[in-house]
């Protein structure tokens, strides 16, 4: 059910295909399916009034809610301008109250499984895939949001059988760290990235990971949000261009 | 207005009255004038129980909801362990609505200050106080969050006229850097948090953190919460053990 939130309508998210965080917002959004437009900016090329007029911080996501019907690269002054990937999941989550279960255990529960994606996982595979950093530190990041899944029996995603805004915050560094492994695709030695794909589709001690990935990409709000080819080149564009400057991985 | 929880009670609080983290928590829970047992841990011997019962990160705040009425030092394993202070926010803010703005748009400004004292204020006051890092950047840090706070007549909170979990979130930073700064005790040479604090004082760049802090100190929870002398002493004793081994700051 969504709220009454005449206020905060129009709503368009500026954002990147390549942005782990800007692709958490357009899944809640479209788990929430709501209406909003989607602008593509151009990391590597923003535009002028992109900072002045829409995040400071010159960042994505962003989300301009409200004031007049504009284009969105005339943003209106009006409009409130939202910035920050996990402010703008609970915002949809205020919107959109099924995104966060009703129990307040759970609710902290949900937090508290953002939080392990933000300070273990995330850190540990941008580590392994563009700071040389271990392999061991990958996995056990993946099997630091594992040990909170329930079991599949008890649910698909992290509350149960719902998908929530833990879910979307999480399920865009998978997809990406899927690319990364099956194409071999960061600064790490050659075969390394293979070498932990080949750990995490066939080692019994990841199959809940497994499983929960693959129920992950199943949802439509996934298949629409998600363009793999797209992201496959862009990284490996942008290891062909850190290949000379960074260390090899040890793994 | 309390709503209604009967499965979170009783709470007890794992805490340390050195810990900002966990000072945000006993704010958030004295605020929402919510029961709950304080239990005091000492964060340079903890108890035994405390990492295997209570929170497996070893570290504080953490809340036990739930369950049957027990020792502090014996927890029940019936009762719902809650961890990290930000998610403990959120779960105060969600038994007691009013510590977070009702309006969607002001939610999101709110999550939004509390990010931007995350990730802007706390590492540049940690950086001068404990690190030799750059008085300009903690001024720049103080300036980060000042920059989104209210006029006074607006409000003397960051969503108005009530306390919500984004002033719960920073307060315990802003009382802490006022005793590093007024004693002069962290890291850096001497002087160098005096002159910091004379500045904060008497510039007029300040005047709102300055009007902030007063009204952040005359709050009961506050009051109840803080434990200057205790803290005072404890940065003492932190600084002597820390003089031999840091760089002094730059400033």
């Amino acid at each position: 059910m969504v709220d009454s939130h005449s206020n905060v309508e129009p709503l368009t998210l500026y954002t990147a295909k390549i942005c782990p965080y800007a692709h958490r917002v357009e899944l809640a959004l479209e788990e929430a399916k709501i209406n909003y437009t989607r602008y593509e900016i151009d990391l590597q090329n923003k535009p002028d009034w992109y900072a002045p007029q829409v995040n400071p911080a010159s960042k994505v996501p962003a989300l301009a809610a409200g004031g007049p019907t504009v284009q969105p690269d005339k943003p209106s002054p009006q409009s409130h301008k939202i910035a920050e990937s996990l402010v703008l999941l609970e915002f949809v989550a205020d919107l959109y109250k099924s995104l966060l279960p009703s129990n307040v255990i759970e609710r902290a529960k949900a937090r508290f499984f953002i939080d392990t994606v933000s300070t273990k996982f995330i850190p540990a595979l941008f580590g392994f895939t563009w700071k040389g950093e271990s392999a061991e530190a990958l996995l056990k990041g993946i099997e630091a949001f594992q040990g909170l899944l329930p079991t599949h029996e008890e649910g698909k995603f992290l509350a149960g059988h719902s998908f929530t805004i833990a879910d979307a915050a999480l399920a865009p560094f998978l997809a990406r760290m899927d690319v990364t492994l099956k194409n071999d695709c960061g600064v790490f030695e050659e075969g390394a990235g293979k070498k932990v794909y080949d750990i995490l589709v066939s080692d019994p001690a990841y199959a809940r990971y497994r499983q929960y990935l693959s129920d992950i990409k199943a949802r439509d709000s996934f298949k629409k949000t998600f363009d793999e080819e797209y992201v496959t080149e862009a990284y490996r564009k942008r290891v062909l261009a850190n290949r000379t400057k960074q260390p090899p991985n040890k793994y």
